[in-house]
């Protein structure tokens, strides 16, 4: 049985929907980032980081959503995630959600997570400022470069699928317009009509 | 034959440790940042991220130095520099790498790749106030929690090693004292006595 920590409108939602897509037994655990919660001692034993999200399993606690989605597929490989058996393909899996992880998703953290990087109020502002350009340039690449259509790797769903579409919730709040990534909006229609994602996101927000 | 792209003083040196670590056949081109060597057209067709690292491999292209270093260890079982067979294992090496590209590596970038958050000169100047305080709360953590002993995983030598040898050789400049993390100063002691790190920084710097 796994317990997925998670809070809403974060990226922790990639894994509740690759946890979902698979079958897993799982149950969630939901965090108040406004409380708090994600800062407490009993949570920061748990993560030290102090960040979402956060697996128990029955080997031990993983961290890191690009790990999380890879131990899932890997764990659950009749569900077919990650092309599991050949090193090129599964290393492009991890390359596009690596991606995703440290340059797409430190972007978009500028608009609301620019403590970690400055103090000054001013210097704040100005990261989230710029937030629309540097968001929207990551976008235009994956748009352009990287989502192979009508999935991320092409014909098979992977776990890439639902880490982009968590992302691309942000979209407009990171002021960029989805009517220029025309793929990117169409991945993110064609994936909020999955079973799964549905009930994730429900389960989120209940 | 792969061919590694790689710029001097940067990460790409995790990946040619780990390909040096394997006995790969492969050689390497060397980018220089300074000349924008990394945003010609010829390197735009290879990475259209304009970064390094890049490896050309006879499957094809690969980036992201945490896919890379998974490649590497998957494409060479028999230097056992992951815990292939294990999915919890291999995700809590991914699980290292992951924090080590998207958080501490990040917190460190703004020190002279601000510019791709903000435009402000006083801004960017902020941000690089805040590197010592920003890194050294990533290598505390690594300190602390994740830093095994001998090696990142414990007693096994794995990809998390060369990555973490790679970062820690900007503690100093990012103002972060190697006093205060005895365990990081120990790991980086012994990394740069292994064979395939002298070989691997002689060549770069060749």
């Amino acid at each position: 049985m796994i317990k997925l920590f998670y809070a809403a409108h974060t990226c922790s939602l990639a894994s509740h929907i690759a946890l979902e897509e698979v079958g897993a037994a799982y149950s969630i655990v939901r965090l108040d980032l406004a409380l708090n919660e994600h800062r407490t001692p009993d949570y920061l034993a748990i993560n030290p980081k102090g960040r979402v999200p956060a697996m128990i399993t029955d080997k031990g606690i993983l961290t890191e959503t690009p790990a999380m989605l890879a131990f899932i597929a890997q764990s659950f490989p009749q569900s077919r995630l990650a092309p599991l058996g050949d090193p090129f393909g599964f290393a492009q899996v991890q390359a596009f959600n690596s991606y995703l992880c440290s340059t797409l998703h430190v972007a978009h953290a500028h608009r609301m997570r620019g403590h970690r990087w400055a103090d000054d109020p001013a210097a704040i502002a100005e990261m989230q400022r710029k937030v629309p350009e540097s968001v929207g340039a990551c976008y235009d690449l994956v748009e352009r470069k990287m989502l192979k259509g009508p999935w991320v790797m092409g014909d098979a769903y992977t776990i890439c699928d639902p880490y982009l579409f968590t992302l691309a919730q942000w979209l407009e709040a990171d002021g960029v317009d989805p009517a220029r990534l025309p793929k990117v909006g169409d991945h993110r229609s064609r994936m909020s009509e999955r079973p799964a994602v549905r009930k994730a996101i429900a389960e989120e927000l209940a």
